[in-house]
């Protein structure tokens, strides 16, 4: 059994690390310092750069060389992130509306990260956008929409079939009695999906 | 009679900037996006860039090559912040204690803001750190010490002659009928006391 606290942070992360194939780098409440500790340390812990997204902080993955920068809404604008970034770093942009992916496409964004989908805690009281939306968003958007928010690993065929091309989970890992078992099990929905093992309903 | 709105704070900037050295935009309960705009805004009504003190976000003064960096106690450190940020840019941290100015200076930040000095609501409830304290960080600090906190024009002799490099004000000038008489007024002060018109008592 495993449980998560703020010291084990970066070794989970190396943990679930083969599961996955990007690792959000995100202390919303905290300060840059904070951000730049926890990444570093996830780097110390060998999980590669490539994977490493930041949060909202461009300064951040310019001093670890993280491979992607993901933009909140209030954040820089792709335009400015990428000025500052060296080429080939990805910037990924959130957005919650049809109008902000086109936005964030017209800026030249790599993909966006879009929820909620389903009910979560960590929106309580918003209602969830559910599958619809997203299907009608994956549809009319040409970058990949990586899809956010009170993901099971039993929503992922529906998801997959409604155009996302990548899932994020928070609580679904970081919140499980063992994050490595809950990577493990996404991990295996979404190859099962993606190879097309799972039957359409 | 001029009021302040988020509406005119660039302007208010450029016309209070001829009486002052430095102006911090600090928008802390927003994102680097507003953070960016407003300093944008404030370059373009031609706050000299010099002038311009940028808060917390390195990314931001590096699209706006800003002159300064304020690093919160939360922030990067100086070490981080210097090595991107282009050379001659100067870096000036955020204290509480001795203790910090001493961590600040070693660090190599060019300067410390120290309060808050007195009573402020921004600041309500904490016990302001007073004068006494102010003369003892300043006397045991190689680099210059800005006083910061519930400053009034009258007060600045004293924040002076306790060894004050300078003084920091928010509400004083923000908060006044008219930010440009006050920020003459503040000028007027520091002047006399600058070059010793200030009969000491």
């Amino acid at each position: 059994m495993e449980s998560v606290t703020c010291v084990n942070v970066p070794q989970v992360a190396a943990a679930i690390c083969p599961y996955i194939h990007h690792l959000h780098v995100r202390l919303k409440q905290k300060g840059a310092s904070a951000l730049l500790s926890l990444t570093r340390s996830m780097i110390e812990q060998e999980v590669p750069l490539q994977k490493i997204v930041v949060n909202d902080r461009v300064d951040v993955a310019l001093l670890t060389l993280a491979g992607t920068v993901q933009l909140p809404a209030n954040g820089l604008s792709v335009a400015d992130a990428k000025s500052l970034l060296s080429e080939g770093t990805r910037c990924g942009v959130s957005v919650h509306s049809l109008e902000e992916v086109q936005t964030a496409q017209q800026a030249g964004a790599d993909y966006v990260l879009f929820g909620h989908v389903y009910e979560t805690h960590c929106k309580a009281g918003l209602a969830p956008r559910g599958i619809a939306e997203l299907e009608r968003i994956c549809r009319l958007s040409d970058i990949p929409v990586i899809a956010l928010g009170g993901i099971q690993p039993r929503h992922i065929p529906e998801l997959y079939h409604a155009g996302a091309s990548g899932i994020a989970v928070m609580s679904g890992i970081w919140e499980a009695e063992s994050p490595v078992a809950a990577a493990m099990e996404y991990r295996r929905m979404v190859d099962l999906v993606v190879y097309e093992s799972v039957p359409r309903k």
